[in-house]
């Protein structure tokens, strides 16, 4: 059975252990964000020097904090261990931990942890990390995080959720995810592990009804038939997990080792037992973000991802099926009325082909493009439509109206604009549409979501 | 012999054949972009129902027009053939021929462009084109060309040169360069090659004192051993080459005989010359755009390119010795004495290792990143100092100053910033530092610049 980490997401209370004056500091950071996100339930500090922080009363002791869900602990090294006892025997039911200095530093860290999680399974309580950097629950308003992203951060609330033993690397995706146009629901950062593992927050977000794809970093799974079970039950649920399994190289798995006491062992079990998982494996966060965007809350069919695309330059054109081949992708093949369709309005010079070249005559014939759009649009052959444009901020108005219009024939779109204007680019973004600014991270993500993908790591 | 086609970029005087008062027309761009950057030459327009356009004068006839070194002809099809006819008559030593229609829509388009060709090869002069969108000299202030982009663009002189078959994606590759921070030399768009190829442009380019590194975009190459002879001659001058061959799939082939008439060939015997020639081969613009940030002016030497990395996210360390063994990178092997002085400043939770994990600790210590930088610097096994970024606003300028501060040593450097604050990237940017939002295309990069790289299609 996974360990139960609702509250760890879903805290009616939260006590910051720790709690610090100074919204900077480790121990002051987690009290000013869920002031700032407006966290509706009750938050209390743990503090033996002081009554308040910033504006939040103290006590200095957690069993005289009250009934308390969630405690946030940003204890030093030596004080952790009777910290999280304190927090256990006040019945507390979540504790995150964000100390380091545990198994990643060596065997006496290793048995420092193993401690405290026994002791948290015992008291029947679930506890996060240590050396995380804590949760977020957008859609709650929980910040539980020292992670500096969230200063100058605000993340909409959305369907995408993270999960990693790095926290580092958890805010990056966080920052990158919104930047990218797209909301959060839930981020989970299980640093070592001692207790709560990735598979455990994978299993809680198999049922969380916001989150729609899950998003992890892996560097070892400690308990393989969990993780399995947890991945089949999103599966069920009709979710997809997007996974970077860091470590696959010798270099990387001993740099895993020193980072969160990972073993990130074999490259090529993993492998297959995460396509086993029907987990989608990525190389980066960006490739993680592309795959969402385009997969969207769930919504969007690719079916074998067969690419019917309108381009303003013929030279784009023979570069995406150059890259489609790359990855095993068809061009979506015209039936001879699409054919004879398309010659009625191309200029005579262009091929009335897929790849539809509507040449740069789309700058002085502002129909050439929806109806090309249309043709691929109605077309039983194509999956998935591919709008390319390149520059024109002059006509990048009719752009993105092409891009919207697009849409209405049930297909997934993806544009790709070259050299864009920012503004027409943020206007698709907000339309929903995955817009890129080239050609082969378009191709790769359209490839990863083909229904027959093979899921090996693609790139 | 290569055809002579210094009077495409470095003409003393430029006569517009078809000569717009209309600035947003084919005809009359040229014009509005020659007096707008300032083309320090003679300029005349050809037009026989005006005196003047734009400010600058007609005649009716190129035959009127005194000695006129490039002629850039705005002629519909019909009136293309006579007016190229009376340019070589009137002893215009190049010829610019946007029009398009020829060897891209069959066979008698085929022979009207032989013609055209015979015509020019026989009076001596050099004819770009058909289906061109010209040249450009930024030393010289010489735009030659219709193009859009240079509607909103104001590109810096520098040394990135473009050759390619397909002037939009020239025009985007123009923008995105400019957008990446380099500065451009020339760029010649050579359309359907009826009489210039490539080759010839290449050839001119090799012997360009503004030239350090040499982008092309190739649908097929027309003259193999012309090729080989100029991608010789730029290696002999110290130049890179940086290719993308498109056409290599099926597909690909055919979307490229309808685009420019090419004949895209056998993927493997492509491949295989440009490797024998020494022309780096990439997917994608942007990785043309990124392997020139990287190779810089040619002072960059990457050697074995071991990467010595220091990161504020082991998580990151951990993907970058993936993705370099990926690539057939090895990670920098520190010496006893460099881990001993790591030791001696490293948080004792971070491993003394390559890759140097400095930790959020950076935030708080500030001499952390360069006393880490200054070890890699000095070590004699990495040849590549890789440092990770990963939000940190708070502290992007102690960030931006070790990236400086790592110059120091005399070996590349190479930023990634995740989720880094645009103006901070835009610093490091400026101070000629190729700087990147993921590590992938980082690691892809050095891979290419790697001295025994095998210089296939590298992603």
């Amino acid at each position: 059975m996974p360990t139960n980490i609702t509250a760890l997401l879903e805290p009616a209370s939260v006590a910051v252990i720790g709690a610090s004056a100074d919204p900077r500091k480790i121990g002051g950071r987690p009290i000013d964000y869920l002031r700032r996100f407006g966290f509706p339930g009750r938050i209390i500090g743990v503090n033996p020097a002081r009554r308040e922080v910033q504006g939040t009363a103290c006590v200095p002791d957690i069993a005289e904090a009250g009934a308390i869900d969630l405690a946030i602990l940003a204890t030093p090294l030596e004080g952790a261990e009777p910290a999280v006892l304190a927090c256990l025997k006040a019945g507390v039911k979540g504790l995150i931990l964000f100390t380091a200095g545990y198994a990643e530093v060596g065997e006496d860290g290793k048995k420092a942890q193993q401690r405290l999680a026994d002791a948290a399974r015992e008291a029947g309580a679930a506890m996060l990390g240590p050396n995380c950097l804590g949760t977020l629950n957008v859609h709650a308003r929980l910040p539980a995080t020292f992670a500096t992203t969230l200063e100058g951060l605000d993340p909409r609330p959305g369907w995408f959720s993270y999960v990693g033993q790095s926290g580092a690397l958890g805010a990056y995706w966080l920052e990158m995810a919104h930047n990218a146009g797209l909301g959060i629901a839930k981020w989970i950062t299980v640093g070592n592990e001692a207790q709560v593992t990735g598979a455990d927050a994978i299993a809680y977000l198999a049922d969380d009804a916001q989150t729609r794809i899950i998003a992890t970093y892996i560097e070892d799974i400690k308990a393989p038939d969990e993780f399995a079970a947890a991945a089949h039950e999103a599966k069920q649920a009709g979710k997809t997990i997007i996974a970077i399994k860091s470590g696959r190289s010798p270099a990387g798995s001993r740099a895993a080792a020193a980072h969160t006491a990972s073993q990130a062992g074999e490259a090529g079990w993993y492998n297959d037992f995460l396509n086993e998982c029907g987990v989608l494996q990525v190389s980066s966060i960006t490739e993680m973000i592309d795959t969402a965007r385009l997969a969207g809350a769930g919504e969007r069919q690719f079916g074998a991802a067969r690419i019917g695309m309108v381009t303003v330059s013929g030279g784009a054109g023979v570069l995406v099926c150059d890259t489609a081949a790359d990855h095993g992708l068809a061009m979506a093949e015209l039936t001879q009325s699409d054919r004879d369709a398309l010659r009625e309005f191309l200029p005579f010079y262009a091929a009335a082909a897929n790849p539809v070249d509507v040449t740069g005559a789309v700058v002085s014939d502002r129909g050439l493009l929806p109806r090309a759009v249309e043709i691929l649009g109605r077309t039983a052959g194509c999956d998935v439509i591919l709008l390319f444009f390149g520059g024109m901020a002059s006509i990048a108005g009719d752009l993105v109206a092409a891009a919207r219009g697009a849409t209405a024939y049930g297909k997934p779109v993806v544009v790709v604009w070259m050299a864009g204007p920012d503004a027409a680019l943020a206007e698709i973004t907000a339309a929903g549409i995955p817009v890129f600014t080239d050609i082969p991270p378009a191709v790769a993500a359209i490839a990863r979501l083909r229904i027959s993908s093979p899921s090996g790591v693609s790139s």
